[in-house]
């Protein structure tokens, strides 16, 4: 396979099942990519994120252009080699870090110039060089740089954003070129404004890019008002495109986005709660840090095939969290990476038998008993 | 197997190469026991410790006792089904870090009352708890509690410490009781001082225990001092039960004790220096934090077996470890354990060939080879 290709093999809805393949492998959507932040999924072997059935991990332009830096990531043989994970890589494009992480950011219409949150030190950050750094670290899937704002904002200012997103989504398309087996993705801004969410899918819908991701949500606005901008932006992106929501979410986000047509998510959640005692299971969310499962001998979940969930006691996950040792970061990230995994394996089941509803009601209903018998939280 | 036995199967000058059986499992002499501080050897599944070939994980009862607590671990099943470790166990008996650690320590005939050094709470530590809790957590191996004085100290000083222990000793043989399947250990004392040392190994060869520690050293004094006291205390304990060295060492300072007569080691030096960026090698130490290894795409070692140390380039160590990231961590620790474990495999089966001399001659070698050539510094 040396052409990047998508396929919708089977729809349930607007939910779809698909394929995605580039030389490096094929993604199977609906897909989960765990974050893999500075060339490393946090306290997780790679070869364990392989195992959990991830196709595709992100990385983020943003670190590893500061650490180790781009040109010395390509010199060592790209980012694949340099993290052994042969598999797909999406990198983002930097533009988010460097708005929630940076310091001193100028924005202009070339580019954003910032200071590095690590050493103060000054970088610039073009379409162009945005494209270039990702080139380096030898991405599968690149990402536009965009601007994305936090909301609550003036729809002038979301507005302004938008239109600078689009203008930066044609220099990044001109500077990424012709890669058959690569893809650069445009992604779709506009806040939570509908009509500029649609105007923003269809220009970039006219400029003919290989997939297309939907940013700027899940930054603090309602679940509902995101469903709400994908349920008008999706149906404006091309069937035979893959569309990615970025930075989403909740197993609970997941589902509901994948029933509005959405192939791929990214998010640090089940790696950042593994971080911080929080296990998602099959019986929703569990705290591991509360006392009361300091002499609770069961596991989080003796039906999974994971280790990490099967074979360890809550007990032991408690003083592991309650010590902070090392451990219950690598097991609990462990978990939550095998449930994200297994959600996105049952759901892309579920569409091809053309049962998507029933499995996310029985799911849902897992997570609600887990609250009601256990005491858990809805995930 | 249903008795704790030892016996030793070859010799090679005072080098012994020998066999602990008990019902948990047998521990192929000389040993290194990875430190499984508060139930977990830091930055390592257990899975993978026993797969490097440990035989025996060492606990600290100090840490322990104050979390999760004995009575809950006992409740829970014992340590071994709380951090899912079936193999042997032998734990210290707090002593040492409740000198280390804990304040406002107060020693008297009785035992040691002191505060924790997380909460704050007082507890005691008596040779009589000290053994009940070494009961609750089902070690296999028990030490008897003694009084670890630093050196430099007042001859006086050290032989009031060492007649305290040789009276404690005393106390945990009665509160140990008749346990056939398990074993409590006396602790050699005397600081640095040889008469002290030799009337301590006496003392406690005379009561007849089923294995003897050498306590009190690496705590500061020159390597010399320490291979002086080995060669003035072990010619004095009885052929037959096996000598543990506490708390050591570099892989020069267990080498050299094995030469001496030691069976036993633990210490946290290899799970301690993989958190903080050293790696123990065939070639000597590497520093992973010093800047040329920025892109240095070779291994650690590509003839070993170890995934950590074959399979990732020391660039790609250099940066977790700059990032501060877990993967840094359990990759160095891996590799050190794995180090560790060959070290002693290739002792065993040098003792058992008759050429341990050639082995140490070798070992070093590769240390200093390692050092002329790559820049590391000798273990």
């Amino acid at each position: 396979m040396s052409q990047f290709t998508f396929d919708v093999s089977a729809t349930d809805g607007l939910a779809r099942r698909g394929t995605i393949s580039m030389p490096r492998g094929v993604v199977r959507t609906p897909a989960f990519m765990p974050v893999g932040t500075a060339a490393t999924v946090k306290a997780m072997y790679l070869d364990q994120v392989r195992d959990l059935g991830s196709d595709i991990i992100l990385g983020n332009t943003y670190h590893l252009m500061l650490r180790p830096g781009a040109e010395r990531v390509a010199r060592l043989g790209g980012l694949h080699d340099f993290a052994r994970w042969p598999h797909p890589i999406l990198t983002d494009s930097g533009g988010f870090q460097v708005m929630s992480l940076a310091s001193l950011r100028k924005m202009s219409e070339q580019g954003v110039t910032f200071r590095s949150h690590i050493d103060g030190t000054v970088h610039e950050l073009t379409p162009e060089r945005s494209i270039e750094i990702q080139g380096l670290l030898d991405s599968d899937i690149q990402m536009q740089l965009d601007e994305c704002i936090r909301l609550p904002a003036e729809r002038s200012e979301i507005e302004r954003a938008m239109e600078l997103s689009l203008r930066w989504a044609e220099r990044c398309a001109v500077a990424f070129g012709d890669q058959p087996g690569k893809a650069m993705f445009g992604i779709v801004q506009g806040g939570d404004d509908a009509a500029l969410r649609i105007r923003s899918a269809e220009r970039l819908r006219d400029m003919g890019l290989k997939g297309y991701a939907v940013g700027g949500l899940a930054v603090g606005e309602p679940q509902d008002v995101m469903l709400a901008m994908l349920g008008e932006t999706v149906p404006v992106l091309p069937h035979g495109k893959p569309r990615y929501l970025m930075g989403v979410g909740t197993p609970d986000d997941i589902l509901k986005s994948i029933m509005r047509g959405i192939d791929m998510f990214d998010c640090v959640m089940p790696t950042r709660a593994g971080r911080h005692g929080l296990a998602f299971t099959r019986h929703g969310r569990i705290n591991l840090k509360n006392a009361r499962h300091a002499e609770d001998a069961a596991p989080l979940d003796e039906r999974s095939a994971c280790p990490a969930t099967r074979d360890y006691s809550r007990a032991y996950l408690h003083h592991l969290v309650r010590t902070q040792e090392t451990l219950g970061a690598m097991l609990l990230t462990w978990n939550n990476l095998a449930y994200y995994q297994q959600l996105m394996s049952g759901a892309r089941d579920a569409i091809e038998r053309g049962a998507f509803a029933d499995f996310v009601a029985e799911t849902t209903e897992g997570w609600v008993r887990g609250e009601r018998e256990r005491g858990t939280a809805r995930s």
